[in-house]
């Protein structure tokens, strides 16, 4: 059962489960004036130091918001003219003295520039500077590029605002919202350009349940042809850049599944988390039982660098890690990571975790004569099988170096593979390996519990987890 | 090092130890005579009948025999105006007759017409009746063939007889002697073919330690393009075929490097096979342990045909239950076949005859929208996982239908793979599965013993086995 779109001009009228969803998430007003008294003071205190204009950027800027929400994002933007160094220097100085006058304490942090982020009256507020720029065309880097956003969302969000936060909602349950690399899914600006386009939630939903890779969505009439991510959304203010450009497939396509499920049988439900996501310790060593597989996990001091730079890394490293273990014979069934405040683990999940000690070798053809003879000679006296001839290659049975994969995963042979700056200079201080239920930490009971039990999202609500 | 070709019109020299081969090998005086005594009567009967020309064809009529070989075959030449039934009826009834008065009994046997096999005066006695046919493009069936050989070689052959013994006999010490399905080797006319290619045995040698895949040797300047097998050598008397076509690449090159490793250090040993070659039960049990590895065996009636009939259907078999075991998610390291008087043997060794019960199976494409709603309706209730998605494609984690090798190998999906007619009949009749050391069977006992430590003929005299 799929719902129409609605005639155009025409305004949809919301089903009630969505008017109930909206109640819970849309902000009270209490919390709206406290933001945006923040918001007030701070943007007063950036146009008293008289060096940069304030903005306020992001969801708050747009009023598309959740009701529990504590992110503000001010811009400080500076003249273009400035070089790196300038902006860099004079941005953080206005950034510290700004979060000195208002917040105990604050962090510096990096991600294209530095930036002050500091907790302000119960806000978790970034302070970022960037350059004024006078078209998208010219940013000079990332983050200039986020006040043109907002503009161009603010001048066409007003009709759609609880049909963005409704977006948001649903895909946060379905627990793709957030483009960062652990995610890879929406971010709030793609939940507000696909809500635009579609002219509201209600006929967000088909349209998405109808995704194919590929699928390429083009606000303004520009191009999509160069980009090779599975869904494609042109940035209205900068054509060159696909806005889904983080969306992975994997969250893709659950998203889409998402959608299906509930415009078969909707409900409020869909727009809230299900249950407690963990299974405990005695469940995930219960679920681990049942599927009677050899679970290896390796646990070392997360690298003090921010998620988007510390998670391609992981992945990096799984992969490699996945790679020794297939090239020693140990089966993968899978394998995920996960980035924790103090620990990262890489779990991998073997169909066999002992091998025997055979392994077996291939050499060169008989007719690569010179090679054939080295291969011979260097084998003649190998303990397991002389060297010997299958379809005129030679093949030997050697000793398997590691039987054990736990043995393999706690040798040196794991620093040797592709690991990543980051995560190499961590392995090198130590890493643990943990085997079977032993694999179990309350940290990343979450990630386990869902690794342990891979479930979309959808199949995760049907089936109750 | 390598021995020169002899200069042309020069006879090589024989080495020592090749004389010392040939003093055992030729056949002593008398049983050439008594050989030939029995041969003689057998034609004078076929003269007396009248019905049928006799020819004594194969080894001995061109006295390129070994000592102890106790084959001995008689063609019997019937018109080429016969029909194919007239030459059956006449040819059985003309063998029989021949059989009865020379043999207290004898066996019909079948390729691709009957004819009759008796043991006359310690002699193994082919009797075979075929067309007599005016040339070699004439031919009817394969053994109308044969006379055409034995006239080609018999003209031929006689400077070379002394090699001829050598080539066969050092083909049998390799284990390459035999052109039939289980053997897939050599050939006693293919052996003096490539002597007499080579004018010697001498010089036969080192032209084979070079050979590659595609070698043609063509002693009457016909073409072999059309042949795919490893080894071309196109049949002078018959140049669509080739005679090395029942060679395979393993063969080939065992041959290849027996050549080369005798040819590095010559010695009469070569020309004999090496010790006893089964492990006997410990041995095999000791060397199954030290590998480490999962051995399966199914053993059942050998159907009643000859081996050129059966091997074939049992490699097929083999192949079938590897692909089963294969599909069963257990890993098969290597696997062979054998056939015995009574009982065959199919033995696979596994890395794993374990698994864990759980299975990931892969479903379709989420954009296959049709599709992908079964397959999730199929799987919401899967009791290990939901149906997850990885890359926009549903996968399911199921209940594997067979966690251990044997019951998969006990149960009646083994029917159901590709066995071939004759060994299907035999397995619906019932068969054995054996694990493990309880595999080992004297019978099969120099078989296994090679297949758990594999050789090649020359390592296998390397290393003294």
């Amino acid at each position: 059962m799929t719902r129409k779109h609605p005639a155009p001009g025409a305004k949809a009228s919301r089903p009630p489960h969505e008017e109930e969803a909206l109640a819970r998430i849309r902000p009270k007003e209490a919390e709206h004036n406290h933001t945006w008294e923040v918001a007030t003071s701070l943007l007063a205190a950036v146009a008293g130091d008289g060096r940069a204009k304030g903005m306020v950027v992001g969801s708050v800027a747009r009023d598309t918001w959740l009701s529990g929400d504590r992110d503000l994002d001010i811009f400080l933007l500076f003249p273009a003219g400035l070089s790196r160094e300038e902006l860099e220097e004079r941005g953080l100085d206005l950034a510290r003295k700004i979060a000195r006058r208002f917040a105990g304490s604050f962090r510096e942090k990096y991600a294209e520039h530095p930036y002050v982020n500091a907790t302000i009256d119960g806000l978790d507020v970034d302070l970022v500077p960037c350059y004024e720029v006078a078209s998208a065309a010219k940013i000079q880097s990332a983050v200039d590029r986020t006040p043109f956003h907002t503009r161009y969302i603010a001048e066409k969000i007003a009709p759609f605002r609880d049909d963005v936060l409704l977006a948001k909602q649903f895909a946060k349950a379905c627990g793709v919202y957030g483009s960062d690399q652990m995610t890879e899914g929406f971010s709030g600006y793609l939940c507000e350009l696909l809500v635009l386009h579609s002219g509201g939630f209600i006929a967000f939903l088909p349209a998405a349940a109808e995704w194919k890779p590929g699928t390429c969505i083009d606000l303004e009439g520009h191009a999509c042809k160069a980009f090779e991510e599975p869904l494609r959304v042109v940035d209205p203010v900068d054509p060159a850049r696909n806005v889904a450009a983080a969306l992975s497939a994997t969250r893709m396509f659950e998203f889409v599944e998402y959608c299906r499920g509930y415009l078969e049988d909707p409900s409020a439900d869909f727009f809230f988390p299900a249950g407690p996501a963990s299974l405990g310790r005695d469940g995930f060593a219960r679920a681990l039982a049942r599927r009677g597989t050899c679970l290896c996990a390796l646990t070392f001091a997360t690298p003090p660098l921010i998620p988007d730079i510390v998670v391609p890394q992981l992945r990096r490293s799984l992969a490699s890690v996945r790679g020794l273990l297939a090239r020693h014979g140990f089966p993968v069934l899978q394998d995920d990571c996960a980035m924790g405040e103090d620990r990262c683990i890489l779990v991998l999940e073997l169909l066999a975790d002992r091998l025997p000690p055979v392994t077996r070798h291939t050499g060169p053809p008989l007719w690569d004569r010179a090679n054939a003879e080295k291969f011979a000679e260097k084998y003649w006296q190998n303990p397991l099988s002389g060297p010997f001839i299958r379809d005129g290659r030679y093949l030997v049975d050697l000793e398997r170096p590691f039987t054990d994969a736990g043995d393999l995963l706690r040798s040196p042979e794991v620093l040797a593979v592709g690991l990543g700056k980051h995560v190499k200079q961590s392995l090198e201080k130590g890493w643990e390996v943990h085997r079977g239920e032993e694999c179990w930490q309350e940290e990343f009971g979450e990630f386990l519990s869902r690794f342990i039990g891979p479930a979309s999202p959808l199949a995760r609500r049907k089936r109750g987890l």
